[in-house]
Formats: structure tokens, C-alpha cells, sequence
């Protein structure tokens, strides 16, 4: 399999999750500012949860660009970070339904945390599979990164039962991170 | 990123979106022409929302495919396009449901205005990376009629809580403005 | 824009259309067979429906390789065959919902008849943008298949009032024709 | 037909149904940890088709990835199978609703069994048409673990009616077979 067809399979599913989390804003059963108010939470947490896929589908997607080929471990541990990927559009809607509970924020921190850590895997697949000169190697590095944002997650799913708001910060400063322009892949960019 | 992978990436979420919104069309509850007659207000908004998706389809085509090349304010000028353009199906269902309330068309309308700037955000941040000798700049000039859209729905949004019906006139006036051929467009297409 | 981004949109909505259709088949109440059983009507209408929208991509890839260049009105004709076919989950749903009653059959019908006249204008104007030595016009004549299918859907659209089970019986039937090799198509395909 | 628009229709669906299966995966009722356990015949049956549908996505790649060209009768082959795929998320959720139960359990076999023999069946109809050297016939041989699969579906089904269970571990055990790095395929890939 060339790595065309695995990025164009991968974007085909991210598009129609970051699309699909809309049916779970459902439309209010008023039509005043009140029925508006009610959707506030579950708008707050689509928002977080598009920018997260964002992310991932402009990291996947330099990622699977310094890809030469695909084996079957890499098209397994592909499978392996949508099917955490494909998870969120649910943790989404809990947190949203619930106004940021304990459980649904700990349970979406959860879906993210094991996403970076599917996507961490796959970066290392990736990475041995081109052996000692890697050039995803070269340009990721040790992915301080990564590892220090799936660190963050479990920060924040254990804080989840302190305080939910903490961990809601806690998300939002991850995503902020990867919003700033990363020099990292600026630089992957321009080799 | 080559624009070629931007393009095909929105594509496919404009592809989903003018299309799930006719799961928000349910069938009615009886199978007489009485139950059918309900679902005129949802009808005719779905329409309006087709059209409206598949003028950003065309234009946002045109618009990258006079791009050179796509850096990180680019991407996420286009997810930001993307993530309003998300929206229209929920306020598209909500209009329907409420049969052309005050608060759903003024919603309605925002989801359109706030379409239309981060469309022109984009425009401008195309224009802006590729400098002086923009060709997107030289086709679109100062793109009156996005900056008329856009000033259209403010209108609409207001007159909304006069009489939602003008409102509705007013997204179907510049649904319109945009559907007759625009020379415009076509000089783009023919350079 | 080109005839393959065209054609890969068009691709997209359809590959959409013929499997949100699934998201209708809610699964039964029970666990039983007799649960299963209720499901009869739903399950022929996605049946039926399937077929007509594979029929409508496998024809439609056929007549965009045809096209040599894609203008506003190809791309506007091209859209609207596209609205009347994201109809066709909405009728099948109704129908599979109400057991082939009168109305919802003719509905269904009508739907259809409408994505064949929309075929047809779309076909219409590619000729017409091709000029007088059209390929697609050599290819499809004068697309007596298609003119007929229409009529056939007109009469059976009358016919649901006397019996919608007839009407079942036209749909069933312009499909087989359709599905049998097409000789017209099959000199398409070897040109 | 080229082989790779039959590839990018046949991915698109198949990307669609991995995807909307998580839209039956409903949001909890409550906010606690038994809200979430309920979750789980849910979770495992989402898992399984998840692996199934990929599965079916990487030796469906490879497949027409050996074809050299698409007739009429490969099409429908492969629509024919693209229909019996895009029930799964039918039958997944009618087993994650019902908790394993007898009926959905053998129907869910069914599917799975049925989607066995449509792939057979476009797999003998390609080799045909490449006649007496086809190369995928070199590849596949007497598809022996396609053929077996089918068979351990069909028994499956009949020991629903004795205990579901021992039914969903010939699932999880088939699609394990499937996991497991296969020298078939492995040397398909390196032709």
C-alpha cells in the first residue's frame, strides 16, 4: 500500500468525524435565547473536540508525507489511532450532555490520552520501520511533545475528580500548545 | 501540505455537510399529504443551506486552486471556515423545526456572517502569503461582493426580530447574487 | 475546475448518500425474529434504494469521463442531480416507515423522476458545452433509456394511488433494466 | 472504469461505515460509572466491527490493487459487497443493544457471512475476467481462509441458538485469524 492511499483513507475518516460531531448538537426544543443557552456546554465542547481533530489531521498528515512505505504494522497501527480518534465525537457529546461531569471529562481526557498514545505508537512503528537514518526520526526527534501532552491527559483525568473545570483548562492549554506555530514541523515542512 | 491535499480534505467535509443535513429531514409521522405539508419549512430550508454549501464548494475551489502553496495559517484559516461552515446543518434543522422563529433566523444568519468573514480571512491570508504579485488578489480585488454578503446578513441578522421573513428574503436575495454567473469567477477560471 | 474534482465531490455525496441510508435502519425494539420481521419493508426499500444510486454513480462516472471541461453550468446542473438524489434516503426512510402506502410511494417515485430529469439536464448541458461533434451526445443518442425511465416513473408516481404495490413493481422493474449490461455503456467504455 | 475510482468509491463507503458506527455508540443516560458499564456490550461489538470493516478494507485494497481493469460485472460485484459491509453497523448495534442475544448474534453471523461470500464472489468474477494467468488467482490460490471463514460464520450462526458467547468467539477468534501478519498477502504486496 502506498502512503497516498493510507492518507487518503485516514482523511476520509477524519473528515467525516470532525463532521459528524455536529449531529450531536441537536437543536433546541425552544426557539428563544434560553433554548440557545442550554447548548452552550456542548457547543464549548465541540469546539475543543475540532480543534483536536484539526490537530491530529495536520500532524497525521506530515507524519504519513515522511512515510516512504507501508507495512502491514503501519496500516494496523493507523487502524489502531482512528479507532481512538473515532472515539471522540462520543466523549464529546458525554461531556456536553453532562455540563463537564467528573466521570464524561475523566472518560474524554481518557479518549484523548490513548490517542496520543496511538499516535505515539504509530510514530514509532513508523520510525523502525526506516531504520537507523529515519527521517521521521530526525524531525520528531524523542517527541517531547507528544509524550509530555499524553502526560498532561493523565494530569488531567486524575483531576477530573478534584475539580472537572481543572482538567477542561487542562485540554484547552494542550490544544493551545499545538495551535502556536510548532518549529518542529515547520521544519519538516521545508526538508 | 500541497493545496491539492487542502482541497480534497475540505472537499470531503463539505461533502458531508451538504449532505447529512438531510438527516435532519425525518420522516413524518403519518403517510398523508397532511403529514408531508409539515415538512415544507424544513424542506425550504434545507435548499437554501444546499445552495449556500454548494456556493462556498465552488468558490472555495476556485480560491485554492489559485493557491501557490499552504502554510499553517493558511490550514487554519481553512478550518475555521470549515468549523462555521459545520454549523449551517444545525441551523438549518433549527430554522425548519421552528417554522422561521425570530432567534433561529438571527442564529441562521450569524452561522452565514461568520461563514462569509472567515472566508474572507482566508482570501486575505492567501492573498497575504503570497505577496505583492498576489494572482488571487489581482482576480478577486477587493471582493466587494464577500464584503456585501457579509454586510447583508448583519442586516438580516436584525431585521430578524422585526419580521424573521425578511430576513429569510435577504439569505435567499444573496443565495441568488451568487448563483447568476459572475464574471469574476469566470475570469479566474479562464487565466 | 476539472472533470476529476468534479467527479470526486460527486463521488464523495454519493458514497454518502447510499450509506447514511443504513443510519434509517434503526435496530428493532425486541430480540426476537418477529423483531426482525418488522424490518421486512424497511430493509426492501434500502434494497431498492442502493441499486438506484449505484446505478446513478456507475452512469454518472461514465458521463463525466465524457465531459472534456466543467463550466458554471455543468458544476450548477451537476449539484442539483446531486440535491434530488439526497432526497432519496428521506423517501426511502418514509416509505420503508410506512409500508408502502399511496403517498409516500408516490413521493418516492417522484424523487426519482426528478433525479432522472436532473440526469438528464445534466446531460443536456454537457452536450450542448460541447458543441456539434459531442462525444457524449455520439455515445448516449437520444438517451431513449433515460427519457423512458422517467415516463415509467411518472406513470407509476399515478399508479400509487391505485396500488402502491404497482408502483413497488415500476421501481423494481426500471432498475433491473438498468442493472442488465448496457450495451450503449459498454461502447462508451471501449471508445 | 479505472481500478482506482473503484478503489476511491469502495473507500469512501467503507470509511463512512467505520466511522458511523460510532453514532450508535448513544451517550450514557447518566454521568456516573455505571452509566459507563452499560456502555460496554456496546464498546466490545463497536471494537469487533471496527476490526472487521478494517479487515475488509486492507485485503479489499490489495485485491483490486491486482486488477487491471473494471467491466460491468466487477462493478456490481463490488457494490454487491460494498451492500452486505454496510450492514454491519446495522447489526453491531442490534448486538450492543440487545446484550448478545440469540437472534442479532445469528443475524450479526449472517451479515459477517454473507459479506464473506460477496467478497468471494468479486474475487472469483476479477479472476475471471484476467483469464488463465490472472495474477490475482497466482496470489490467492483457493482463497482457503476466505473459504474457511466463511464456514466458521455460517457455524457461528447455527451455535447462536445454543450460546451466543461461544458465537462471538468465533468472531473475535476469525477476525484474530485475519490479524495475524498473512504470508499471502505479504507476498501479494511484494510482486
Amino acid at each position: 500500500m502506498r502512503p497516498t492511499r493510507l492518507e487518503a483513507f485516514s482523511d476520509g475518516v477524519i473528515a467525516i468525524l470532525i463532521t459528524i460531531m455536529i449531529l450531536e448538537l441537536k437543536t433546541p426544543g425552544g426557539s428563544d435565547w434560553t433554548a440557545l443557552a442550554d447548548l452552550g456546554p456542548k457547543l464549548r465542547a465541540y469546539v475543543l473536540s475540532f480543534v483536536f481533530i484539526g490537530i491530529y489531521w495536520t500532524n497525521h498528515h506530515h507524519m504519513i508525507h515522511m512515510t516512504d512505505r507501508v507495512n502491514g504494522a503501519i496500516l494496523w497501527m493507523n487502524l489502531h489511532l482512528l479507532f481512538w480518534l473515532s472515539l471522540i465525537p462520543f466523549g464529546t457529546a458525554w461531556v456536553g450532555d453532562t455540563g463537564v461531569a467528573p466521570v464524561p471529562t475523566a472518560i474524554y481526557g481518557s479518549i484523548l490520552m490513548l490517542s496520543g498514545v496511538a499516535y505515539y505508537i504509530l510514530e514509532t512503528t513508523i520510525i523502525r520501520s526506516q531504520g537507523p537514518h529515519s527521517r521521521l526520526k530526525a524531525a520528531v526527534g524523542s517527541d517531547v511533545k507528544g509524550i509530555a501532552s499524553v502526560a498532561m491527559y493523565a494530569a488531567a483525568i486524575a483531576l477530573a475528580f478534584v475539580n472537572p473545570w481543572i482538567s477542561e483548562s487542562i485540554y484547552f492549554g494542550v490544544a493551545l500548545v499545538w495551535l502556536v506555530p510548532d518549529p518542529r514541523i515547520e521544519r519538516m515542512r521545508h526538508e
